[in-house]
């Protein structure tokens, strides 16, 4: 394959090689099972121990505090079921209108299942109605909050920290998905941010997809989705994927060093630098407030032309970015975040994000800007709104 | 680590080299999301599908009645909790006392939610009292079964064929789980047993811990199990695990092979040189019926002794054994299927179970032979029994 240009990050990312020698010996040589009672499995159990104990550092909780499990969306699909199953039919449900689908599904099956869901919306620039969560919040009886730490597709950043706050003194059960904003942001911290569950996944963070997290506090409570065997203390059952939690034991070793050495600013820069060289194209517009936004994404609109046809001209230019999110492209429909965001119908078709990672270099985003004026040229040039 | 006897294959396997070389390029290169728009997506989209090709050509059905979960458990619970659901609150389970714990568990939690469970005996031997089954089929309303195609612990194998032909008659919906049986048993062939699900597991087949396959026959009334995203259309929320699904590809080449080969019958060979030769000691009986058992799987009682002691003597001379499951294990409950099977009380707790694969040598059998008579020897004289 030719060389590519990846602005993807968000979808998913390059295994790190040092995660890739983490996970190999645990292939062919050390391939007990974690549960087995034989010293072959065993050595593979501490392994396995190691490796949460490096998880909980990264997330400063407990390790027993830390649930392995196949993907974020498996996490999202264990906190919203498994919690109101505990808390009962009378739970309310508030989440929020942009939430990832591993989010939203799940509340749509809860509500066709007599389970009230509140969904907070968002202001134009994505920014979360307060006033509206607090009302939610004074509903009587058992509450169950999820809210996105991070927008996958726009990159804004819910106070996650405020809003916990406020769910733990209105008595609620809070989660939050962090699957965009662990690795990237310091304040995903559960020694200061008083969140009941957070969810994440492997795969963003330069783990390999197939392994996620779901953070449980001590104490809450929430049943267990994945019914079977012992493993995980009983709260998640099925063979341990010890490959991938050691891998993700170390993608988070690195996660961690990337905030506190200044990676996570570097890509900042070099997002800045691409925002900077692509609003001179005409037309165009940022979506999401900058003000509050993941370091590594920018949601971008180009007026009148289509996301799809971008996407296409990109990638034959050898770019991998992306129209909203991968778990729903095959939709015809425009993104719900843009919607809900209330972006113009002349923009909400045309939004592309790129999403960088600590693999894109300057060089990456030169190629981008030398790209991406003369896609917008050609396709404005077909396009039926007659814009030039 | 010193040299490994590695008897523990119904516990999980050594990945196949072949296996770890499929998958290696999907980490670090050839990393995009199968659900992505650009190129280097597609292109692993493409290798998704050519791996559910193979997978298909394994059972012997369509491609796209093949879904990739994250494990067998996860296949059990969307087999049993999609099914309910779709058929609905008068539904009747009717499964076996020896199942698994990923679908006895499942079946605990639809009882504990008034739906109707029949939890259909075994003999001595194991096998299904087929006449308790027949008259479980007999009764009215809707009608999930889920029969296990060959035992974990004990190797016994099911007349699933037989099982699925009379739950098709009255109209039942049909589910196995092949998780042992999978890789073993020529049997396994969706072309000719009418099953409507069917789970397995990579692992089992040296293919990584953290894949699974549901097997799902066009037109099966199963909802989804992991809600979210779009992936396996619509059946399996999350980011596709690639690296995973190219492996199970490869191994489910492999496994066919070891069929067609003659391989798998080498291993019922070494098998059978074992149990020959453990029987030598006094006072032991195999558990479950040599006449329909698995090929690689050899469970032997040595009374009046603690399984757990044998277990560690073994594993201080290199030998990796089990007893019972290692999804059980931290129980201190005898095995519920050896409890099932009337196997005395003097047996239940000695039992080993020894679970061969391609990996295992004469080498190996020879070492167990040498070593296991001196362990019965100096456990018997400690034990309380006074059997010497």
């Amino acid at each position: 394959m030719d060389k590519v240009y990846y602005f993807d990050n968000n979808a998913t990312t390059r295994c790190a090689p040092e995660v890739v020698e983490a996970m190999l010996p645990f292939f062919s040589e050390r391939y007990g099972n974690a549960s087995s009672m034989h010293a072959f499995g065993g050595a593979v159990a501490a392994d396995v121990k190691a490796a949460r104990a490096k998880v909980a550092a990264f997330l400063r909780c407990e390790p027993d505090e830390v649930v392995f499990t196949s993907c974020g969306s498996e996490s999202d699909n264990n906190a919203l079921f498994g919690t109101v199953e505990a808390l009962g039919p009378d739970t309310t449900v508030i989440t929020s209108a942009v939430e990832h689908p591993a989010v939203l599904e799940p509340c749509r099956w809860l509500e066709n299942n007599r389970i009230r869901v509140a969904r907070i919306g968002v202001d134009k620039l994505g920014a979360l109605d307060m006033d509206a969560y607090r009302a939610a919040l004074s509903r009587p009886g058992p509450k169950l909050v999820s809210l996105m730490w991070a927008n996958n597709e726009t990159g804004v950043v819910f106070p996650i920290k405020t809003c916990a706050e406020l769910a733990k003194a209105a008595g609620a059960v809070f989660h939050t998905d962090a699957t965009q904003a662990a690795g990237k942001l310091a304040e995903v911290d559960m020694s200061d941010v008083p969140a009941d569950m957070l969810s994440f996944s492997g795969h963003k963070i330069h783990a390999p997809k197939g392994i996620g997290v779901l953070y449980v506090r001590r104490g809450t409570p929430v049943r267990p989705f994945l019914l079977g065997g012992h493993q995980e203390k009983g709260r998640r059952a099925g063979t341990e994927n010890v490959p991938y939690i050691v891998g993700l034991g170390r993608a988070v070793e690195l996660a961690r060093e990337e905030i506190d050495n200044g990676e996570v600013a570097r890509v900042a820069r070099l997002r800045d630098r691409l925002q900077e060289g692509l609003l001179r194209i005409p037309d165009t517009v940022v979506n999401g407030d900058p003000a509050h936004r993941l370091p590594n994404t920018l949601n971008i609109s180009f007026e009148y032309i289509e996301g799809e046809a971008i996407l296409f001209h990109l990638s034959d230019a050898g770019i991998c970015a992306s129209s909203g999110s991968a778990c729903t492209s095959g939709s015809l429909d425009a993104s719900h975040v843009l919607r809900a965001m209330d972006v113009p119908f002349t923009a909400l078709h045309g939004s592309i994000r790129f999403s960088l990672s600590r693999y894109n270099a300057d060089a990456d985003v030169d190629h981008v800007l030398a790209t991406m004026p003369g896609i917008a040229k050609t396709l404005r040039e077909l396009s039926p709104y007659g814009r030039k």
